[in-house]
């Protein structure tokens, strides 16, 4: 086994989030599933977006903000999603090339269009998600490039990309070059829902061992497991997965690998702005230190600063230099 | 003469910000104007995006922004201008609505896309913005409402729209249309480049008593009037035009009307994020003190606190609640 040329590659929703500012009232009226994701058609696309406020764009996708991040603290990375041959493909596509990420999945002509997911951000700071998949449910197993995959030290999954039939099938997969290659592979939960409907896939993944590093919150840990207290769910996991990682929003992390224990808090925030991308940001900042062999304690520590950081402003890319943030931590 | 229905309506480009934050270095190694708007073709526009760092997309054009601020402040209004029928026209035309204003000037089918501005943001937060005129150009006289603009007690025009040939015969339809039904008419000149290409007809606007209310910095009141110095500038330009509003950046504004003078000074603001929309957000709060009939004085403080907002966060779309802002002002 040679030496990765690349740290993460990654495979995800190639998506361009659509954020607006909203109060309460509204996540109400228009019967949002508050704080978490949900899979919209084309009509309710048309509908939730005429009842935004004026919006901004910027690029998005669960994994593809965890690469953003991974590259701004000076990993290499590269990303397969799919885009289709339209403006905001292009900006997706500008974005994470721009951000440093190798991207060469080809653009899908014709439609769905590019995917897009409408953000609604409360005054507390918490995102309620809307997604169109768009062209990024095409993603074919064809457009995989298995050379790559295998010179990456990891391959990084989104479960938000389990749910349509294509990109499930490349992640699989995916998964068989990595492990073939000697590799490990990363995978995040993604949301409570999705597990609804994939738990028993996510399960037998874990118990065949294909899943070297799992990312969760609490509340996916109880949906998969499920256990209600949290240390149950955790021990439960913790046996069949090399690393554990389990995101607790204001309570900080806590991790488990090879039989070590850790936790870390929160990193305080002057004002939390938008929580969008947080867990993103957090694997980000874990799989930083995990890919450059730092201790666990630190792993969650770089995974809490570069969280602290996304959830301070509006959008899942972050502002501020985060090699510059987590200098001292690495000193 | 019947009340007026509406209090403003522009004129003006139907754009999409690009906005990403750069370093100085990056500006002398593209060649760009600093700090001015230069107008720019499709193979430019690709050189320039490519070589721009990870960006978001915001709803932008002077005209537009403006009126963006005005509607949030409580002012009835409508904008006219071309988008194409693609996503960001979907985009600007989505932000413009969702604001509350009044926009019914169709897509355009076909090439050119809808315009964009592509804005480097400097640490020191002044912007170098490349514009992509796009289908922005193509506006065609026969898209204006004229009825809508007999009805507005203020036309407001932005000079940007004066290079593309089309738009300037539909705004000087559109100042015969205002000054038929006795309305006022509101100029911004935008930018002293503009100025060099068409100083002289702007000249001749005003000369004729076509300006009402003359929108200027002190750059541009100088490249109009050739006076190098402020106050020569001012006298020379305060006698052809009823009201005239001159902004100063750091320094504040300076207005004179029907023979009365006022200043105001800049709002403190904690960071200069992005100047991108400072004078744009001057002329909604100027003008909304003006459609409301307060005193000239109050009518700069209420362009100043606009400015103010606008230049602490990127883009030119308000963040915060601008009424609630100006509250105490119109107390």
């Amino acid at each position: 086994m040679s030496a990765p040329a690349l740290d993460v590659i990654a495979i995800g929703n190639a998506i361009v989030d659509v954020m607006s500012p909203c109060d309460d009232a509204l996540i109400a009226q228009l019967g949002l599933n508050r704080g978490g994701m949900t899979l919209i058609d084309t009509d309710r696309a048309r509908e939730l977006y005429a009842a935004m406020g004026p919006a901004r764009e910027i690029s998005g996708g669960s994994a593809a903000n965890t690469l953003a991040g991974l590259a701004a603290l000076g990993a290499r990375c590269a990303f397969i999603g799919q885009v289709a041959d339209d403006q905001l493909g292009e900006v997706f596509a500008h974005d994470i090339r721009a951000s440093g990420i190798a991207f060469h999945t080809p653009a899908r002509p014709g439609d769905p269009p590019t995917a897009r997911c409408l953000i609604f951000v409360t005054p507390d700071g918490q995102r309620t998600m809307n997604t169109y998949l768009g062209a990024s449910q095409f993603l074919p197993a064809a457009a995989l490039d298995e050379a790559a995959i295998a010179s990456a030290a990891v391959l990084y999954l989104e479960g938000y990309l389990w749910d349509p039939e294509e990109p499930r099938a490349a992640m699989r997969r995916a998964i068989a070059a990595a492990r073939g290659a000697g590799r490990k592979v990363a995978f995040t939960l993604s949301d409570s829902f999705v597990i609804d409907r994939h738990g028993a896939d996510f399960n037998a993944l874990i118990e065949r061992g294909e899943i070297d590093i799992l990312f969760a919150n609490e509340h996916e840990l109880a949906a998969l497991t499920g256990k209600a207290d949290f240390h149950e769910g955790i021990a439960m996991l913790a046996a069949k997965v090399p690393a554990l990682v389990v995101t607790r929003s204001e309570k900080g992390a806590f991790a488990v690998a090879a039989g070590e224990q850790a936790e870390v808090a929160a990193e305080p925030v002057a004002r939390v702005v938008d929580t969008t991308g947080a867990g993103d940001l957090f694997a980000a900042g874990f799989l930083f230190g995990h890919v450059r062999g730092r201790p666990l304690a630190e792993c969650l520590k770089l995974g809490a600063i570069c969280a602290g950081e996304i959830i301070s402003h509006f959008g899942a890319r972050a502002e501020t230099d985060l090699a510059e943030l987590v200098r001292n931590q690495l000193a």
